[in-house]
């Protein structure tokens, strides 16, 4: 049977620290689907359209890497894709509370779901796609915390 | 003198996890007040007399428990009520830290009022008002998470 | 029934923090047996009985406060003194953490016993007997951390 | 070379914690200035020239105290005024790992940059400008939280 | 390319917390290696030999569980067993902090080791060898916290 | 006055964290005195001697770096040395709980006695002198945790 894993968020933008957290889980399934959660009620900060084209241009050399975009619930989703691992990365302890409420959260309703955590690399333990948002609308150069292919000037 | 307790929050939904400190903390206090605090000025996901009737019911072959409603500091509704403790369940890390300010806080503005903790049971530990929402907003089965009184459906 | 609470704990030596969590905890309980673990294979840095007379002597004018020793399961002890509550002070989030394991672990061991918390005062929030100990042992003057009645000196 | 220091925030409104900071930092440092952050896309709670006069008020005798306001990034403004260092209270650990993150970006930013932290006395460890506006609101008296130069009722 | 993980760690009892990572990671990986590490300078609780008994036990029908032991470096161990993955659980934020050091240190040391983390399930968040060890110690029964398959009154 | 501050540790041994803290506090000091605490009573990994001369010969082209050891209270060694300022660094906010306690501790022993702190660069986060010991003493590679002037082959 096929390792789907499933690595959700909102990537408004898509950070350095993303970028490696996927990277790096490569060789541990047989496909990540990257996969942009969005509320029609409620637009981002970037356009949706902005942010999987972004992604898709960082791994187009990835053939294992699909990058999609989903409404409503994280585990439907996961179902609907037949996927039975989550991806996420962990940065700091209240990261670690946040996102083991949601892992427990989703295990409870789709039994099968397991969460998988990487590690976010230390020199990437600071960003967040809110900090790289608050830079560039005080207009700051935000450049260096997110993947080469994204360019934040257009 | 009598030991009356309130046990303040929104509970918007009330959950398995309210419920169960609830219950664990009756033989402690000869009275508990479960207090819904609103804000006449922002409404909330359910009607507060949904709410209120929803924790009557849960609550209804208990004599000590009495559901109330309040708006304003909870110090003010615990004179009011000459309760001299606070209830409350911890669950994670984040959780105490700030609870721990919000209890020194209202004993610094009112003296004699006491915070009483009770630990949330390891399988609730992840369970709060604020992710039952997000689960029913998007479609989700969220029963298992609130007492069986609780019919989300209507 | 009456409502009795174990004050658990090695007290080597009593604190002011201590002092202050029994204090208010007073009202909450018919009975409090400030209890004073050992471990006859390994002794503490002041002697057993001179612990136990420093409590005694601290709560000499309230009546429903009983010191006792005890070795062995906290939980044993709970049974063998009909407590159904253990009363637990928390200063800090990591605090917290190891008072849930433990309070989480005697739950399941006895079913019935309660863990009741109440929260350090913020001026005695960096006070340990460990701390304490060591102000001691490099000559410190540390009789601010203790109640007055232990004088450090004897 | 002048050691400037900038304490940034939006002080809304400024705490007895923030005046206790900016005191016990004023030997470190040539000279202090308090910079009240603002978004003209948003208004505050009290308005920016009454935060800004209160502040001036408080530190009227210490010559080496400043207060200016600035909009966009911290990290600009520090430029601006030569100032090599950031000056920020710690409370509690989620005080930390947030503090840690926006320092961090900071350096990031300006290499130059140090961020020094000062511990919030205990007594003051729990007060926060939310809190005390939250308070404020309900009706309830903050005066115990602010510096007496703050007459809240104006 | 297998992938090969080693779940580490001294396992002084292993417990129904250490079984529940490993059977959940079971699908993850092609073998995953139970690696009890020990120091020969110091003795454990139970015996070596008999901790890996007891785990060879528990997995006796999965076939792509081994257990083995070693002693010195873990990132010599996976060299040696050429796993590029280590697996671990994550229960509390303290663990994380504790973990998340080890794991940052092990990847500096062999940089194409990833650490891969595990919720443990609430139910088991409060279990250790550590805890478990304890209530052995003092008499008490600890059979509900270990797999059955470890009798500890042997 | 002069500004003195103590940066205290056992420093065994000294590691690239240590050092980096050490260095960017420079500016804001007039004299920094790295000082070893030692205990008569039980030796550490690397001799005192060893230890001392490591810091020594890091810092030779340091003018206002002084590298000393004490045994006793670190406030007594303060006092001693006329220093007003303890000189930390913070890594995680488990180092935060420890470091808030004994900075609020010192500061109640010693009024005048300010603790400052200044972060541990992401890429030093995971490093720590019992890490770097329990590498080398499993015959690892510790030479990238510690100052190039430390040759711990010798």
């Amino acid at each position: 049977m096929e390792k789907i894993a499933i690595f959700p968020g909102s990537f408004d933008p898509f950070t350095v620290g993303h970028e490696s957290i996927v990277r790096r889980a490569i060789p541990l399934f047989d496909q990540i689907i990257v996969a942009i959660g969005y509320n029609s009620a409620k637009s981002g900060y970037f356009p949706l359209e902005k942010r999987k084209n972004w992604i898709i241009d960082i791994f187009k050399n990835d053939v294992s890497i699909v990058v999609d975009t989903y409404e409503g619930l994280t585990t439907n989703f996961c179902k609907l894709k037949n996927a039975k691992y989550l991806l996420r990365g962990l940065r700091t302890a209240a990261d670690f509370e946040y996102e083991r409420a949601i892992a427990q959260m989703n295990k409870m309703i789709e039994t099968e779901l397991e969460t998988v955590f990487i590690l976010t690399a230390p020199e990437h333990s600071f960003i967040s796609s809110t900090i790289v948002r608050e830079v560039i609308r005080y207009g700051g150069d935000a450049s260096k915390f997110v993947p080469k292919e994204i360019d934040l000037t257009l």
